[in-house]
């Protein structure tokens, strides 16, 4: 039997989802996501320079950054800055927010600029990286939008939409889009990076509390591509 | 003649003002403050324990930290964590809400427990530091609220309400709650925090350009009582 | 046509690996790990106390670190400690390599110690996070059968053996550990972590230049489980 | 009644000033200036760039640094660069400071170059700010002196002198020039930078205790412009 | 012939030196020293505490601190702070200024209690380090002195004096005492520090330009004596 | 009468010495020292420029960094990244390498450019500075060979050999070569730095318990020029 969850789903629906573009009117490209009770504010700033290891080569770049605001959790986190480092979980996030990004681009469209978007989490109940990707790709695309509008650029660097979602197996149940309770118990969690077309960017699949078998793969694998 | 201002308000008109109580759902207390342009969103955290040196005295105290999200304001700035420290406009604005807020509170009746209120600034638009002690307060209360009516208190530490605005000299003439364009050409810029019954919590004016006079400063004060 | 690889190995061949155990004499337990040109010195560190969120539950944590010699590498990498913070790329990498040795660890039978595992590359050529976690298993376990026959635990708390691989996408075909010229230019690069008995402990797969099917990814799961 | 203070001073005498012009012989500019047992020791160092937003505009710039020595007080404060990181206190103590001399210089007569002037604190009894600030404006009137002696600019950059004081409100009386004892009780501590012709540069109030009135300022200031 | 030094010195002169004690008055001991041009102020603060591996044996412990003014040298340099992280320079300095401390000091008889010895450099013209340790000896003493008054220690810790002195090869020849023009320059630097018997406690030898003999050496060592 | 050591050795006698030059292979130089259970690997890296107060002289530099594998001693010893800053004791080493290596380098025909003389010990089990400089020498001086070889240099900038040992004082007698057990003990330590000609490079000898004699001294080095 598959039992509700205890936010009331079926195991294969995601969460409400809502994206407001245009949400940080000063940032070339923004994007605010909400999934449930989880909500980042994506911004895509654009800068005219690359890192030095691109610089006259006629090629673009795209990074990211992330962070959560100390009280986006139930107890508050202290700020990376007072620790005087950042933490691994956020780096870890940050990075593949970046490789997600860059995979749907085209460096040489792009022309030698940086675009950075930032993924500031204002609320956590799990799922902010998934959620940063998709809303971080909806700003990334706004703000290549306002060059191509300005005719800083002639064709279009990216080449199709990309979003990630959360699967899991909670209580020995394939689930999808989990939400902060679901994930602090969950025996398998994974998260996926998807392009428009169905093809994978990037799979990143733990074993929190006992390795799991190639057929747990494939489930959790046609869950996300459902979500 | 008094001409209008950039943004067609009158000297002595403050900008539209909102509060959003409870706009951050995990914290004890919160309120998202807008005021033109500018929006901070403001939380208080409870704490069951106090700094070193109130250990064992039974008494409270009341802290803020404050930051800006990178694409708060028109061009970017890269996260203090990447630069490695606070700056000091950081600290000197998060010093400042700190006194405000702990000037209206009695330590004594909030018991040996820390409240931290985190003052993120999402859109800038000058006056980010005095919306950030009205909505900090209206934060703080809401989360001693909790306290009471949870009964881990017995009376209410919170004097009376504070708020603070800014005022300056714009071209020669004193206006009330500048916004960014307003404040990076002013002559004078002062800060002004005051409790509801009127009397001055803090005061900080500096002749960005020239000196100024105690008349002037007369002036400003009536002004930001009116504000 | 499965054309020859740069370094003359077929596509689904490993490097030859050593493991020399005990090649840190001052450690509870040791390995010097060889895969190829690529050399980890792991030690195991047994410390008699637990981070404090486990302290009093009466059970263990198993912990990585990481870190490369500035010139494992062909060209010189700065210290971290001089660049002021540790880089993204290494948290991440302590952070795979301690969930892959936790997946596998019984917390109660350890009883209240941690072990740190540390992963020091002294060359690097590609794969030094797999290495790194195969070789950290071995000295992780030596330390364990040294409290095994100290008397200070009575049981096993290790499961099973844990190791990984890499497999990627390199012009088009499907390749087993990859040294770093490969691993440079591949399509796909994918890590993944498996248990003596098969079963999947971490993947993560990453798409460097083009999104990837389904059915790539089956296919390099296959050789990885060769592998 | 007007009581004796602590220091047998009336309410409106200062404390024993004396400035010792030339105190450090290395330095373009310095004073060693004395206030009862507060001593500050204040250079001004000349050098021939300027921060990178004013480059290549034919206009200098003047900033401020201030630190204690760790045994300047009572008790020992440790290190900042043993804690890591610069503390709050200092940020805006130095700000002021620097905002304090930028408004009396012509920054077009000083030409394309950055004087720096530190001010380090050899014993702190309370007003170490504001003896900073009157130091270090002789500090740098000195390597002024120096800069038209040579011929490196023709005309003064120095509109006026700029002084600084405290005051404040102790047992509900106003006093100024406060040393440490009345001034970690004081009800209202303010500074009060002011030039030589009586205008006001900055002027930062705090209730430390309780608020203060409008009639209370005026009574502040007018003992300010006494000191 | 033995030639005149640029001071006018002969080879085996020390430069005029003074002892000011007692000269940072909030300090439990305190010295100024000067050495011609060179001046340090040294405070030593006795702390009810020892590091952690010393705690319940019922000894003591003497550590010291060594920083420079920014501007105690002819060119200004940097604050640590500012830069993030100690010297090398300053941490080999204040280690061998300990250790020559710790040398005559009989850690029982001091009792578990730690003094700190500050050596803050206000003019550097070679040889700090050298009067550090002179200087950081008397304000032990006086430190030491005030707790055999006070009662809380009830015999002397200190065996003997301990002082310090630099010896160099200029030019082909030994001189004592080298001010910063002949330490720039010299083909051999070193410092040594002896007791008041004649013992040494430290000896620190480099050649800057090319080794030195063992002849060399003990004309060095008959200078040092001397001095 | 002369006692045995602890491992057996007589007090003139060395510890077994072993040098593996090559052992990193991506490195223009390098060697791995083992001096009984001590263990340093020990790189060059050939920079083609050189530190800013350099630029433009024709001149070269030799520089040199030092590390401890956390596990390189009986007990693990927290990464300098984790604590966030080097290690005094760190910054001393690679000071005194950096020095002794320069001693014996002529920077002119070298060039400009850097070489960085990495070493990151293994194991520690005492005199690990003292093989570092010696095993350090060796990777410098195959780096430069590799240069000359290449034809980028035309005469070798290397004078002679330098190598460095360790003598102490330990229960009254004078010893070489002194392992950790010997070293923690010991009332005099002495690091020693001789060219192959035997002139002196660097000395720095310490009391530890109580001062010495000069007599000691003579003793130490006749015992270090035997080693």
């Amino acid at each position: 039997m598959v039992g509700m969850r205890t936010d009331g789903r079926k195991p294969d629906d995601l969460r409400p989802v809502t994206i407001e573009p245009g949400a940080a009117p000063f940032a070339e490209g923004s994007a605010l996501i909400t999934a449930g009770m989880t909500r980042v504010l994506c911004t895509a700033s654009v800068q005219e320079e690359v890192p030095p290891f691109l610089k006259g080569k006629g090629r673009g770049w795209v990074t990211a950054e992330y962070s959560m605001l100390p009280r986006a959790t139930s107890t508050r986190t202290p700020r990376e800055i007072t620790r005087g480092r950042p933490e691994g979980r956020t780096q870890e996030i940050q990075r593949l927010i970046g490789r997600a990004l860059r995979s749907v681009t085209d460096f040489a469209a792009l022309g030698e600029r940086t675009i950075i978007v930032d993924c500031d989490c204002l609320q956590a109940d799990g799922g902010t990286r998934t959620a940063a990707i998709t809303g971080g790709w909806v700003a990334l695309a706004l703000a290549i939008r306002g060059l191509l509008k300005a005719g800083a650029i002639t064709r279009d660097p990216l080449a199709e939409p990309v979003a990630a979602v959360s699967v899991g197996i909670v209580g020995g149940q394939a689930v999808l889009d989990l939400p902060y309770i679901e994930d602090s118990g969950a025996d398998v969690d994974m998260n996926i990076v998807m392009t428009a077309s169905g093809r994978l960017v990037e799979i990143q699949g733990t074993a929190e509390r006992s390795p799991f078998s190639e057929t747990d793969l494939t489930a959790l694998l046609a869950l996300a591509r459902k979500g």
